[in-house]
């Protein structure tokens, strides 16, 4: 697609690790492209290789190379049509807000909306239906607004573990419990984020707030939408059907991948045996892939045959980073199934959900 | 006490990663003294300064720089009254046979005899009561032994949950059900065990065997003896209230120390709360400190209140490493508690468990 | 290319960490294509995914996938033009021989032969004139070769060295002395290499002959080729203009990436300045681009500005790991500059060494 | 020795890294006892053990649990005699003056006052001589101080490598030049200190300012002190025999224990043979421990024979982190003799050379 057709997109918290991730990723994009980009006031007017530390094992792109850093204002993007958002959570909530009061399609990885009860919280592997939301979402703003809307994706964790979920359920019918143990990467928690004396040669068991994202996080993806008598939407939290999880987070010193030690309980008797719950895996296909977005992954989900697999180091490039790794499944002594997941934390855990989200939009025409 | 007053001990496998563990604690302890030590016959006659690769953070103690190493056979131990095996399972079974043939007192740390239905697999802070065990296994001997025998200890990643588990059940009543996922140091390998290629950057979530050894072996430690009517004692393998463990073990780039993220379901309800939980485990004291044993730790479980504790880096050493740490006790949404629980595990979860059931032996006179 | 005017390609120690590095790169090279693939007797006649532990992050190329692997005889290669040795230094040697002696032409990562006086040791950014040595190479063999020969590559912390070296002597004259200290990556030990036990939190201030690997090929590779008055070629050693070469090797926790610290001394007073230094070294093109080698890298050496720059996880894989990046250039207090270097050693380092001298006597015609 | 009689010691920047080591170290020190904390206006009023996050691994010493912070001000440290401090560089100058003032025996970690030219920079293993600069350091006061003054100890790198250079220089006269390549510790940078982002799978070859400091430090260090003929003393800085020294400067991610390449060239011809430099190493012994100070090292320089140490996770804890640990002593191609040191950058390259420093200046009669 030649240039000037292509839709302008700009990038919140462009100097930052998500950011940076987001830029890497746009600057090749078959139908998006770069045209601004907003950061603190520190780094605003500066071109933006002078205002970023790059942290890429890829080389700043060239479009970007030379572009002026602004504030992030609305008025600093108005040729956008589409802004994805890294900011930090500790500036991101009324920022966002601005620009979807611009009238700008925001799609931000920050945590501040996603327990807006009219803001989608959507995986894109998962559950793209919640974007019916957005007309309600957009009617409650005044005066009601004609394009603009937040949607967010959700935290690196529950991304991992949802997807899988997921597919079960849609093989099995309800889950019923879920327990989870993640081993995240450094990369999670931003730059500089977490301290090479806190984490070489050791574990951290705790990593504040995310069992409690996760937890919740889950329920809102997992759930469908009701309506209300008076057609007022809501997002029934996994509600018809209820869903207990329980996680326990760690720290590990690895740099990129999330490892997820999962088990799950289906509410169906007899459960599914491990085999059925691997094909089930396997044969999951992703609204994004069928909705043909470039940035989806043919195969939503790899279920490895190796017992050693998967593993952070070799599995998280799978696929651009956009797929889920699924492996060593097989039965649980306590609950019915257990197995080993994997999910590039900063790709499809964070700023490929947004642009696969972004994708989406455009495929549905909302955007 | 004198050196000549001291109980004579040999070390198997004496050049190897638990050898030399049992080596550095062994040289400094109240009443035994290191008198021989066994390996290959590679590494046989020659000096123990040549024959090993010392890879300890300490220099090798004096006692042994000149020690000249035997094979592995029980004429060469001739003025050892007590064994410790830190023998490979690779050849561990028969030799350990022999010297116990040979009426020594044989403590290992290798798997080979842990499922043998006459051989106790104690870990000290837990089941000393399982050392009941050992006339009927002397009296299988044919002709019956009159001091020889074999106990070994539990496998690393049993050890540091089993000791929690047996506290709370003290305390509460049996657990019925316990979910278990290890982020395991790269030490439980030996050497030169995990290559750096495996586990740098990242996570490996599988460990041959182990998840079998610590659904086993927790049943057999935490179970009594019981007894039948023409009085042959066998384990009960916690078989009066059928507990289900299920195991998912990880390696992780960390050298020593043995994180674990444990849930819990207690057969009791309404179960405890998190802070009786605590309490309980503060206030468990195992067997080995009543009996004044020099190697058990002051404290059995040390509870931490930060919500970022235990770390192996930080809390391996505490105690000399042959206590146990837990922290962050909380509810848990699918079973009733959860918890992580550190344990070192080339201390509590080998050679010091090894010692401290010799020392155990040495109390309760049967050496 | 069409794959039936491609030219078939050998790759001997298929399933080694060098042999896996090769097949990566040539399952997509324009004029090569694998047909062949050889290991030890163990794997062979195994399919190819079946024998190898395949540890690249990209997935085994579906080509390879289901070829079955042949034991390392010339026989077993009949159809092939081109051989490429990952073999280790402990089988290397003859069986080279024998494909050389079967008319092959071998491409070697192996050490066995950089020292022969009629093997070229090439590192094809620097010196693809010794290709010279060839015909020599073949006439002394009983009886003359038609095809066959071998060409080396150099050692991977070799490479990164001679690189700059090399551009620094064409512009300012022969380096009479050089300092270099490595910090080296694991992945230059092959796999298992580097216990994991010996690196995590450390540094091993030593690998095994690698200081004197450094010292002796830097002034083979440096040199140039003599001719006696009977018409017997030499490789002359730098020996017009002694160098002085002296490394000290290290090992650290790095997977990818040899990173080395250099300093200088020019014969020629008064030495260049810092910024002349940085010139010629952008400015170097090495013969593999001037023939349009495919895997040449476009820029030979970047200068890095950046005070901290370059390092070996950012940096690694700057065009495939081909090309060498060098920052820090400033004045050294003992000799004239000092700066540091970073290799890919298993890309320009080894296997992309050998694809590139192989491109090389493609284009001289030699193959 | 009575607590009462001992010497009552304050611990400035006591929350900070260099802060707990001190405190660590004091806790069990035969003369000092810890009197008084201070640390930043955030810190103080509170119980050191709710300011501090604990970062060691031993536990907090029960004698400062409970000690209230003070504020960096002489009036709240009234008891103390002696000063420590682990104050960071952008506050210590005034506040390190301020105790000074006030008459205390400020012992400094921080580098402000290095180059101050009368204040004594002193590694205690090699040049206490320099305290004889005091008496004029309180002169210079107005009034005249009576027992207040400054020392500090040297950079951590820098002390590594100043021991054995001083203990060849006794034995062989002066150096001409050295060239030093480090591999140095996170635990150097402080807490949060270096990124893991930036160190985990990596090397960074710079760190701001360390090449400065070594070549600068190393000179003062190594000099002596020169008198005027109007009686006015200075730190000759080496000039008599003017020493080169050229410092390349890398952070590796190790936690503790600096590395340090390094060659050297003699002035006088010929060079001391290895094994002559081997010996001279060996039976240098510091004023320190000859002042029996009872932190100073036994052995001031252990050397290594097997030729892959010192390696900083095994050797860096050797005399409690005091001594200094050398090998592969070997000639050199360029210069004369290279070797590898290892010292512990927050034992003897930190905290603990403050303290031996006070033992030094008890011992000398100056406080």
């Amino acid at each position: 697609m030649h240039d000037a057709r292509k839709i302008k997109v700009g990038v919140l918290g462009a100097t930052g690790t998500v950011g940076q991730r987001f830029i890497s990723l746009l600057s090749e994009h078959p139908f998006f492209v770069l045209h601004a980009l907003g950061a603190s006031h520190r780094s605003a007017s500066k071109l933006y290789s002078h205002a970023v530390t790059w942290k890429q094992t890829r080389p700043i792109p060239s479009v970007v190379r030379d572009l002026v850093v602004e504030e992030c204002k609305p008025e600093c993007f108005a040729e956008c049509e589409v802004i994805f958002s890294g900011l930090d959570a500790d500036v991101a909530g009324p920022i966002e807000e601005a620009f979807r009061s611009a009238e700008f399609a925001v799609f931000s990885n920050a945590k501040n909306h996603r327990r807006d009860p009219n803001v989608p919280l959507v995986v894109p592997l998962v559950n793209s239906s919640h974007f019916a939301m957005i007309p309600q979402q957009r009617a409650l703003h005044s005066p009601p607004l004609q394009k603009g809307f937040i949607v967010t994706n959700a935290n690196c964790s529950t991304t991992g573990v949802v997807v899988p979920l997921a597919a079960l359920e849609r093989a099995f019918g309800p889950i019923e419990s879920c327990m989870i143990t993640t081993m995240q990467a450094i990369s999670g928690a931003g730059y500089p984020g977490v301290s090479s004396f806190d984490i070489l040669d050791n574990v951290v068991p705790y990593i504040g707030g995310e069992e409690e994202k996760m937890e919740w996080e889950t329920l809102k993806i997992l759930g469908g939408i009701s309506e209300s008598d008076d057609g007022v939407r809501s997002f029934d939290m996994h509600a018809r059907q209820p869903l207990r999880v329980s996680a326990q987070c760690n720290r590990v010193p690895v740099i990129e991948g999330h490892t997820e030690c999962v088990s799950v309980r289906f509410a169906r008797r007899p459960p599914p045996s491990p085999q059925q719950v691997r094909e089930a895996l396997v044969s999951f296909t992703s609204d994004a892939w069928t909705a043909s977005c470039p940035s989806a992954p043919r195969h939503t989900i790899f279920v490895h045959e190796e017992p050693d697999r998967p593993q952070p180091r070799l599995d998280r490039d799978y696929q651009a980073g956009a797929g889920i790794s699924v492996g060593r499944v097989r039965q649980c002594q306590v609950l019915d199934i257990k197995f080993v997941v994997l999910a590039n934390n900063v790709a499809i855990g964070a700023a490929t959900s947004s642009i696969i989200n972004a994708e989406l939009a455009v495929s549905k025409g909302i955007i």
